[in-house]
Formats: structure tokens, C-alpha cells, sequence
């Protein structure tokens, strides 16, 4: 059962995510469960398996009657909250209508059900502030254009680029994400197997009692019983991790350009040091890099649920309920502090121009190298920017000025002290990745 | 560069694939990036970037002629292989070509679109194999619709199924797998950003320089450079994983069924001991769990690689390079074993047939609650084939000779003796399993 | 901060451990930094840094008395708790003492001297139920040490064996893990580096302030700040992975041997089935798998934490405080399940006699190969000994009968037909380990 | 069993190790495995259990007559290289001797003990350069007790601190893994445990052929065979990945260090770009980064072998296979790429000097603040100082000024001009930890 643990305070703040560990909670997982019996039962009833009052009686109970300590143990002799749960409610139920509850199911159905219920309200629920964010990030991409800043390539300053350009560089992923979703998110199908996976309780209405099933709660039907092939629950981890993965590159470049020494972005209300009185650290920042590291890990852990023996197989199946509600937490927490710290990012565009004009046009050597090309061999021009640029680091002349006098055959090089004139293609990119959420918003 | 490590004797034949391994080799790399210059080359030339003989002359390089102790020191010094390639490749081109050869681009343009040139090569090879390893299942669930075996949940025998069944839900994973590919497949990019990513070297025409490359060699565009957008990668590997994780699940149904004591399946040619003549051991199968359990901690190790910093990083790049060939080889190799498992298996049906009828019963105990909940409400049906459980257990009497005693109104149970009549609807399950494999194979 | 989230119900009594999860609670935490702050200030007014009067004040102080809530939003801010619990209980402070409160120190120091007293604390609760686990299983060991049953080899019979000699090799490794404990249990260090890690604010007195206060908390001393370096930790960690995964091969081994078909081992009180009258799950078997599994991924996980950037790295610290807790638990988990199934485990000595006696001597093969060898060159004995097999398991003739007729130049084979006496050194290699326990008990 | 694969050029130079690769390889796997079967019939022949001559046949048998592609086909069968190349051994003997070679023993045996003395040598290399690393680093350590540089916490600059106490922090993790490694290097024991862990066909002299096995081969005796328990292996793989995280930290450390906005570092000989003239890449510090977290995982994926089945699991025994030796390699190669680290680093003092004096106070905001807190209330003076902070980075003014203004009653501040004064007790860590690095070297 994926019922995830909340964070306690004060880690709630960093790591958690009140919404989706809500859906996720055991009350919801209950909720769910019953709802599950109860679309089983009404699917029997109309089919004349059981007995419509029967039915009715099931969909009259109340989940939060539940009494969790003697749940807590009869689950830990079971393995497994269903025989307990269904005792209770049966206990609940009149005599008359009590049999007929979990009729010809099996825990699993139950259960895994109920899952794919309460995985999707997560799912919705990170799907909505996915949209929110590749929204926000196209409003910063679309208003950066302009904004010149350093290309960084291993850790070093490569060639000018825009702001622009990198915020379209984390939209992207994101719309990608998000027309992947749907196959994923629609196809989640309701687990009716019964006992071994035949259906032999349920006789020969079984597969007309899915559909229903199905049809009432929203959920499709798969060829077969899918107790033992875990390949659509471990899809949709890796939606929730692509996501958190894409965020946590966000998380890493806004703390690499937040460095003091680098200071081309902040965070209004940064987090303050017990002792020092100059700290200003990005903590929003890092919590996407550490959830996303987090996410990573347990969706590593989660391809160990394929391998799932026999027709049911209590240890694969008891390690997804320690690895997804896990998993999905962390993602969603990933969505709200991508959230928060769109809200606070401050875009030093001065100190990005500075940067790069600072570097006295070592971030123009690409651009001086194929201006060279044209006027002698390229590897000549190669060589010759090179030691150009020693010089520049040396001097601190700039590099178009160490030029003219190493090349003058290279004519007129003063352009390489414009950096917005050598952004390439930059502006059209960003145009071509706000024309797909664009695109992607209007379907 | 994401070349393999091929296994040596004598682990080749347990974990290795030759054919992977030799589709991402040093070799085929290299020749997919020499493949890639050339396409560049092409392209530039057509649009008047660069002189078309100097096309010409990169496209008549040979691949083979690089000089690889010497681009191993380049590549520990440079962090990747491409600037000594180059180097290498420059030096063998005529003065007046050289220069145009990697015209604009960046190492990673050149390893990245090579990376997917030899990963969909590879990816070719396990979707062929897929095929195979499908029709076989197929056949396997088809032949065996009416094998009466036991379903077992949670390492315990449960109630009757049938072994085409079993074969169908080896089967069903695949086909979805199937399924999946196209558009993980289809959608591979080719990479064209240049030193940052605007793609400022090669200037006004660089839209255009990326579609013809990209048509040349059948990949796709991306709205934008995707140097430090990893999530393609991360769904290619994920689909590998799906593979070997279902690949897996046959593995271990295989061991669990080749357990001396259970003896429903066989592998012909099993693994000899040295030192006990007695021992056959079932090492294909084994061998499907152990790749199967690697793939899925490589594909967790894959996680990181979106958490790609700036417009490039070593460290997550290179981190992909000591994950992506490992991880490919392996899911081939899983595709391998499993046809080679296949091949070898004995299903034992008269063993299946005699394991369930050494139950006496136990297993129609479900079953006979349900025919006892006609007569007598069920929670009495349950508890008194539960108490009639526990005295075949004790008795060796068959349960529906003990119930018969215990219930007489519940009338003649004397079909609870034939277990074909208890697997339910697991014949229409096969059928549509069976329909989905046909459809796949039509389109 | 490593603090536990408990389990709810219904799977605190499967995952849960109660203990642990309470010496590494928000509140333990809490009244550990406070601890810490108040073994700092009367170290720190000994050596006449602080007033006494403000040390008596600090170790005055409730923490019982923190607004969580408020503490949340603080730590969701700086991205650790101590300035925000440092505010809070300066507040509760007269004036003249709030300043001297954790006086020179760095959040860092008060977090992670406090994370180590809760983690000895953990480490000693499952210090002493190992120590139980021990003596439960060489009382198992001791028993059994005549109780014949067939080694398993790759899944398959091999040898005869005792079931004492089993849990003799589930005993060994845990005899090595309480050995290996004192060195990292009695090495855990206090903090103190100050902001920086050079403790400029507590000045000259720093490394007597250091010392006092690691007397007064039972800790040991680094020679310079641990703050980035956190080998220390990841030790402690990988003595809980180490026991948790011992733990697991018990419940490996049990879950295989309690297979119906195998039948040599039950679970007292195994857990029932929503629709199957019939099951007897060995769900505390699985417990001890899946949490094994779950603690050696989590274990992986904290590899990353020396990995540490600069004087402190938010990201890789913030990463143990996601990792720790949840590893500490499940590892505390894994000794409460493994006590629970010992006290249920039921040894069905005739079951794994009649086993070995149910395969007619193929157990014996290797036995009868060396009897064999010494009348006939040993290739050919070995060759006889597979043919004989063959014919043993087609017929259902004993070994010793079927080889008397193919080698009668062996003579006398009669005492193949005693398990018993095929044991070989098993009782010695039992003496040894349970000399072991003693040994180590005495200490 | 445990070989390794080298890495191809041009990766090798990169990630490869070809000492330890060597120390793994198959020749020395197989030449490992033939020393323990001579050790074997050896210690038999000593105790009257195989003729003397035998002994001194297999004793004599050449490692390299394998035909190594007749022992792959062998060991896909078998799932282990034991049986064939038992086979092309014997098959090298006389018929008289051939029967003794591997008496008694099982696969395992054999294989077990050769990883053992095959990843003693590997880590006898890796503790050899361990120790070239500290001296390096103790210098390295000495030289720069004077070096003033930023501490830097949560990515920001904090404190001024020294670069010898940075260099101090990269040894004291390393002077600990080599005060622990000798109970693990040492306490590697042999194998000895026959076909199902009994040692039944070695008879009544299993104990004492063990004991001069162990002699003969300089490794220790375990109380019982230890087939199925992994964790001595265990053990090793985290010293292994011990070491190469704290590398680790040196790579993440030498790269943030590298960065062109930082620059106090830098690397000799650093890695040159396809295209940009301009970069210099610190492709060495990547690789420790790259590395460590490749060992981290894969440690992570080793704790999958304590949960070993029965008495022996093809599946958990084969996993260590395809982990232990990427881990050991990659291990080495972290010390391997440490080394050229150290040799190629340039301490850039004045860079830091000056980084510490930009920062115009901030640096000393601490320490002010500890120096107002003796003539006004410490939050006050907290408050204070925070706000100077504010006025320092918004006017270029140096803190000392600003607060000489805001603070007259502070009496002369001058001295926060002055970061060598605010390096606290960093120059007794250090020595410290020289200390215990001589001290160390002296056992």
C-alpha cells in the first residue's frame, strides 16, 4: 500500500509536499480502496453476481471508520492491509450484505487499484504545477532574449550566450515531459486478478466486471491481470523522476551562478547563517539538487519491481510501497521549490554583462578563430588566437586589440568587443521553444 | 563517448553481447563520428559554408586510420576524444580541407549524435531480438493454454492456473515494451549547438545545417541544442531497462520453478557442477537476473545525468560514458539468454498437473468457500475450508471428500477434483494476449 | 537534520521500528543540539569564555519549549534548523545570557554533534537486540547441529547438511558485526569548527573547549573539523547496511525453505489471505528481505556524502539528513522482524530428513563419487556416479543399490544410505562459530 | 569470478587503471585459481590425503595452456570457470594425478580464494599509493599553513581560513582509511568449505588442510565456510569506496576551485576544446568526481551480496562478478588520477589573497561581530554587522570603515583588515593532522 510519511516540521518546509503526500496519505489509500470495493460491487451487482443492496450497503460505508492500530496489526501478520480492512468493513456491514463485499477479489486488486487512483491524483496535482512553471519559465526565457551573459562549458566560460537562452534550456525538457505525459497518465489500468490471476471467483462475468470497473473509475482495462508486470507503475516513476531530474539541473545552475564569485543570479530571502552575518545562502536552490539527487536514487530502486515472482510476490511487491510514495513526495517537493524560487530568482543581467566583458574577449576566441580562417589556414588562426588569448590573460588588453596588432590582415576585428553580436542563433532558439509550449498549451 | 567494454573469456558467453558490445564499440564510435564530420561537411557544403571538395575529401576519410595510443593521451588530457580526433583526422586531410572539417561545431555535437547513431543501432538489434523472444512466448502460451499448473502468490501455491498463461504474462510486458519504442526510437536528435550551444560559429545558416544533417542521417531536430537536456538519453536507457527488467521476471520464474522440489521446468544442458554429479543447475536462468538486476541499478546510476550543469558538464557527461555502454550491453545480453532459455526449456507438464493434485484440494480451497457461500453465509464458508484446509493437511484426505463430510448441503463438490475447471478465465486471457502480440505484428 | 518519520499505520508494523525512530526523532534531535549548546557553554564558562551564569542558563532550558511551526518556516529559509532554534531559545533567555548561547559555534557543529549522540543512541538499541539475536541463534545452532537437511546450491539440492550448520552461517556474520562495532561506535567524534571550520570565534581556548566538550558528551575528538569530511559517518552507516543485510539472507533462506514444496521451516502466525482460505504467508520473512534490500540501497545512497564541496555543502549535507534516518530505521526494522521470526520459527526436522531421503541418495554423489575413486581412476567414478544419477532419478532406485550393481568393485555402499553420516565437519564448524558467541559474550 | 575489464583507448587513460585491471585480470584470476588448487593438494599431500606426487603435478601445471575460448563455452554453461578449467587441467595431467587435482573442493572454494589473493594485490597497489598521496598531500599541507584563502559554506564565501587547512582536510580522511584497513587486508580469509559447505569429502582433515592452505597462501581461517557469507567482501569494497570518496571531495573541491570567477586553483596541462582557443578544462578533477560516484554506486550495488541463498546463489555470487572489479578499478583509478592531480596543481596564493580582500570585510563579518558583541548585546551586535554587511556590498567601503562609523564605541577595528588574524586555530589542525600522518608512517 503507497501510502507515503509526511515530513515533521521543521524538515515539511525543505522536503515535503503537504498536497501529494496528502494523496498519497494512508486515509486516502483507504479512501480509495473502499471506493475500489464499492466500484467492484455496484460493476457485480448490474451483472447480477451480487446483490445490488449488497452493493449499495458497500458503497454506503464510511472509510474513516477504519480503526488503524488493529489495521497496524493485523497488516504486519498478513503483509498485506486488506484482509483486515475487509474484515472491518464487513464487521460494519449487515449479515445479509457482508459476503458480498470483495467479491471473488484479491488483496492486490484492491490495493494496486487504489494506487493507480491516488498515483494519478498525484500525478494531476504535479501535472497542474508543471503547466504553472513551463509558463513562468517561458515569461523569463521571453524576456531575457537580450540579456548577454557567459556560456559555461566544464565549469569554464565558453562563448556570450543569453539569459534567455539558458531559461528556454530548462523550459524545454519540461514540455517534453509533459507531452509524455499523457500515454502515461491515461493508460493507468485497474488490477482485477482475483486470488492466482484467473479470475476464477468472479466466473465468467470477470472481464466484463473490469470494464465496469474500469468505466466507473476512470482507469483501462489491460489484456491480462498485471499483478506480476510492474513495467506501468515503473513508467510512471520515471515521469515523476524526469521531472525532478530537469528541476534539479535548474536547482544546480541557479547555485553555480549564485556564487559569490559569479553573482549573475540571487534569491530574495535567502537563507542566514546561526553565526555569520554575511551568509546569504541559495537553500532553495540546493533543496532541488538534493531532491532530485533523491528521486534519481529511488527510481534506480524501483527496477527491482519488474522482477516480481510467480504470480505474486510479497517482497517485490512490499518494496514499491517503501520506494514510490517516497518517490513522489520528493517529485512534487521538486515542482513547489522549482516554484518558490522562480518566485525569487533575481537576474543580475549587469553583473552577466560584466562577466563576460570582464573576460576582455576571451569569450569572443571562437568567434576571432573563424574570423582569422578567413584570411589564413584555420589552424594557423587556431594557433594564433591562442596565444592571443595568453596574452589577453596576461595583459589584460583585450583580445580584439591583441589581435589587430598580431593580424592586422584580419581587418577590422572591433566587433568582437560587441558580445550581443555574437550570440548566434540564440534569439531564433528561444523563439522555436516558446512556439512548442505555445503549441503544447493550446492542445 | 559511450563506448562499450566488450567481456572476456570465459565471462563473455555468461554476460556478454557481441553484437552490442560491437555496435557501440571504440571502433563503431569512432566511425559514427567520422559519419558525423561527414554529414556536417555535406550540409555546410550544400548551403556554401564550406568548400564542397573539402566535403568530399571528410567523407573519404577512413575511420580506421586513427592512431588510438595516441588519441588515448589526448582524450586523458582533454576530457574527451574529439580534439585529438580531429587533430588526427586534419593532419591526414590536405592542407586546403583541413580547416573545414568540424567546421563550427563542438566535441560534444560530434560524440552526442554519434552516441545515438550507435545506441540506435543498438537499440535495432534488441528490437529484432524482441521480436523473436515475442513469437516464442507466443507460441509458448498457445501450446500451453490447457496446462494445469499452480499459481503461487507470495512463494505459496494458490490456485489453479494454467502454464499459457504463465507464458502470456512473460509475453505481456514485451508487447507494451514494444509498443513504447517508436517514439523513443524515432525521436533520437541529432546534436548541433556548437561551443555553447547558439550555434555562433556557424552562423545564419545553422537551422538549416542541422536539418539536412539530421535527414542524412535519418535523426531528428530539437527545437534547441539538447547538450545539457538529457532526458532523451534517460528514456532510451529507460526502455533498455524495461526490457531487461521483464527479462528478469522470466529468470526468476524459471529458478523458482527449476527448484528440484517444485520440477515444473527444466533447462536441457544445464550447468554441471565440479564435484557433484548429481547437480544440474539452471544457470541461463540465473544469468536472466543477475543482467536483469545490473541493468536496473545502471539505469538508477542514469538518473543523474539531467542534473547536467551550464551549457556543458564533464562530470555528468562522463558519468554517462561509465553507464550507457554497460547498461546497453547488458540488456542485450538479457535478450540473448532469454532466447537461449527458451530454447532449452522442458515445461514438465505431468509434473504441473501432479504438484497440484498432491495439494489434495488445497488449492480449490478458494473455490469451494465460494460454491460454500451459496449455501451458508461466507464468512462460515471461509472459516469452515479453513478448518478443512488444516485437517487435508493432517489427513492427506482431499478437500472436497473432507468437505463433503463437513458441509453436506453444500451439495456435490466432486468438480473441486479436476483443476482444468478452476483456472477460470484464463483461456480468454491468453486469446487476448495472444490477439495484442498479432496486432503488434501487423502494423 | 537526521530526523526519523515514523510509519503510520497500517505499516508501522511491517516497515516501522518505534525505537529508533524515536532516538532519532524531531524532538531527540532537538534535545540533543540543545545538549550540545549547553556541553559548549560549560566547557566554554570553565575556561572563562562565558559567563557561568549563562551556561547554567542554557542548560537550563526546556526544549520541549519549540514552536515547530515557526521552526519549519526558519529552516525552510536557511536551510537548517539551528538559526531558527537558536532565536527561539535565545528569546527564552534573559538578556544578559541569550548571546553566550552557542557562542562561537556553527549550525553545522550543533547538528551534527547532536546527530551523533541520537545515532549512538540508535546504534545501541540494535546493539542490544543483536546481542539477543545472537544467543536465539546459537540455541538454534546448538540444536540442531544433528538435525540432517540438504544444502542448496544454485537453487538446487547438493549435499546433506544440519540445519544447525545453517544457523551457525546465520549466526558467523553477526558474531563479525558485533566485533567490528566498537571501533566505529566508541570514534564518534564531537564537531566544533566554527563558521569556517577554524573556529576563529572561540579563539585560542578552542581546542580545550573542543575536548571538555566531547568529555562531557562521551564523544571522541578529530584532530581538525569534520564538517566536510564524513567518513565517519558513512562508517556507521555501513555497520547497520551490514547487519540488515545478514538479516536478509535469514529471511532469504526462510522464505525458500518455507515454500509449500519445501516445507522444512514455518512461521508460527503467518499471515492469512483476503480470498484464500488456504495461505499461510511467511510475511515476516519477506520483511526481512525487503528491508534488507531497502537498507543496501540506502547505503548506496550515502556514498555520495563525502563528496562533500568546500567547508560545507548544503547539498551533500542535506542529502544524509534524507538518507540516515530512513537507513537507521529500516536497519533497527530489520533486528525487531528477525526477533519475531525466530521466536516463530518451526524447524520441521522430519520434513528435511525425509527430503534428503526422498532424493534416494542423489545427495550421496559426491560421497559415492570419492568412494568410488578409490577403486577406479576418479574421471570414470565421476562419470559412473552422473550415469547412476540418471538412472536414480528415473527409477527411484537409491543410489547405493543402483551403483552396487554398476560398480560392485566398490564393495560395501550400505552407508550411503545414512545422510547422517555424510555431514562430513559440520559439527566442528558448529562448535567453532558457537565458541565464537561465547567468546565474544565474555568480553 | 572477479576479472575485470580494461577500458579500450581511448577511455583508458581517462578511467582506466591498467596495475589494478592487471591485479583482476583473467590470466591473473586463472593463475590465482591454479596457486589454490596447488595450495590444496599441497596441504593434502602433507596430511596423507592425495600422493605427494600429485601435488607436485598440479603444482607444476602451467596457468597459460588455458584455451580460453573452450572454457567461455564451459563456464556459459556451468555459470562458473571452475568445472572446465578443472577439466583442461586434468586433462594436462598424467591420468595418475589428474584425480587429485581439486579434491574435495567446490567451485567456490577455488574461486572465492583466488578474489581473495587477486584483490589483496589490488589493494596492496592501492594502499602503496595511498601512502605517495598523504606524503603529498602533508606537504602540500605544510607549505600552505600560511596561505590565506575564503572558507567557503553552502557555495558562498564564509571565513577567512588557510589553503594548508584545505589540503589538511583532503589528507585527514585518508590517514583514517589507512588506519583501517589492516584488520580488512588482513583478515581476508580462504575458502575451504567443499560441495555444500561441509567439507565432507575432504574428511576428517578439513581443518588442517584449511590451516595450511591459509599458510601457504598468507591468508586466515574463517570458524566455518563462508560460501554464503559476504560481508568480508563487503568490507573490502568500502575501503575501496572509502578512498575513492574522499577523492572525491578533492576532485569537487579543485573544480569549484578551477572555475575562471574563482581561479585559485588550477591545473597544469589542462584539457583543450574542439573549438574555443580560449578554454582550459581541469579534465583530471572531473575524473575524481566522475569516478567517486561511479565507486558510490556500485558499493551500493555490492549490498546485494550478503543476501546470499542456501548455501550457495548463483545470482547474488555472479552480481559480485560484474561489480566488485569496476569498483576496484575504478578505485585505483581515482588514486591514479589523484596522483597526476597533485603533480599538476597550481596554488594560485595572491588569487586567493586577493579573493579574501575583494570581499572588502565580509569575510570578517564573524569575527566583528564577536567584536562588538564585548560593548553592546550580541544580537544587536549581530544586527549591526549585518547591516555594515549590506552597506559594504552596496558601497565598496571595507567593513572595518563602515563600522568604525556605525561603532565608534568599538574602539580600532583595524585589524579585521588583516585576514592572516582570522584564521583562528587553523595552523595547530594542521598540525594536527601532519602529525598524525607521521605518526601513521612511523608503525
Amino acid at each position: 500500500m503507497l501510502a507515503a510519511r509526511p515530513y515533521p516540521a521543521p524538515l515539511a518546509g525543505l522536503f515535503g509536499d503537504p498536497e501529494v503526500a496528502g494523496a498519497l496519505s494512508v486515509e486516502a489509500q483507504i479512501a480509495a480502496m473502499l471506493r475500489v470495493e464499492a466500484a467492484l460491487a455496484a460493476a457485480q451487482a448490474e451483472l447480477g453476481v451480487v446483490p445490488p443492496a449488497a452493493a449499495e450497503a458497500v458503497a454506503a460505508l464510511n472509510p474513516k471508520m477504519v480503526d488503524l492500530d488493529a489495521l497496524d496489526r493485523a497488516t504486519a501478520r498478513d503483509g498485506v492491509a486488506v484482509p483486515g480492512l475487509v474484515a472491518q468493513w464487513r464487521a460494519a456491514l449487515s449479515g445479509d450484505h457482508a459476503p458480498y463485499l470483495h467479491w471473488g477479489a484479491t488483496s492486490q486488486d484492491i490495493v494496486d487499484t487504489a494506487a493507480m487512483l491516488c498515483l494519478r491524483a498525484a500525478v494531476d496535482i504535479m501535472a497542474a504545477r508543471l503547466s504553472d512553471l513551463m509558463d513562468a519559465l517561458a515569461a523569463l526565457a521571453d524576456a531575457h532574449r537580450g540579456t548577454v551573459m557567459a556560456a559555461r562549458t566544464r565549469g569554464q566560460p565558453a562563448v556570450p550566450t543569453t539569459f534567455g537562452l539558458k531559461a528556454a534550456g530548462w523550459l524545454m525538457p519540461l514540455i517534453r515531459h509533459a507531452e509524455r505525459l499523457p500515454p502515461v497518465r491515461d493508460g493507468l489500468p485497474v488490477s482485477l486478478g482475483g486470488a492466482g490471476g484467473t479470475n476464477a471467483a468472479i466466473g465468467t462475468h470477470a472481464g466484463e466486471v473490469e470494464r465496469r470497473m474500469a468505466a466507473r473509475l476512470g482507469l483501462c482495462v489491460a489484456p491480462m491481470p498485471w499483478h506480476a508486470q510492474r513495467d506501468g507503475l515503473v513508467a510512471l516513476g520515471a515521469w515523476m523522476a524526469a521531472v525532478s531530474g530537469s528541476l534539479g539541473k535548474l536547482g544546480t545552475d541557479v547555485l553555480l551562478l549564485a556564487q559569490a564569485e559569479v553573482g549573475e543570479l540571487a534569491l530574495a530571502g535567502a537563507g542566514g547563517s546561526s553565526t555569520m552575518p554575511n551568509k546569504a545562502n541559495p537553500t532553495v536552490a540546493e533543496a532541488l539538487v538534493v531532491l532530485a539527487r533523491r528521486v534519481g536514487r529511488l527510481m534506480g530502486d524501483l527496477q527491482d519491481a519488474p522482477l516480481h515472482a510467480h504470480e505474486r510476490d510479497g517482497v517485490a511487491w512490499q518494496g514499491e510501497w517503501l520506494i514510490v510514495p517516497d518517490l513522489a513526495q520528493a517529485a512534487g517537493a521538486s515542482l513547489l521549490r522549482a516554484q518558490t524560487l522562480l518566485e525569487r530568482l533575481e537576474v543580475r543581467s549587469a553583473r552577466m554583462r560584466a562577466s563576460v566583458e570582464a573576460s576582455n574577449g576571451l569569450l569572443a576566441a571562437e568567434a576571432a578563430a573563424f574570423r582569422l580562417a578567413a584570411v589564413m589556414p584555420r589552424p594557423e588562426a587556431q594557433a594564433l588566437v591562442k596565444r592571443a588569448c595568453a596574452e589577453v590573460t596576461e595583459s589584460g588588453v583585450h583580445l580584439a586589440d591583441v589581435l589587430a596588432q598580431l593580424a592586422p590582415e584580419a581587418g577590422d576585428l572591433g566587433d568582437l568587443h560587441d558580445p550581443a553580436a555574437l550570440v548566434g542563433d540564440s534569439d531564433a532558439m528561444v523563439e522555436r521553444v516558446l512556439a512548442a509550449r505555445a503549441d503544447l498549451a493550446e492542445r
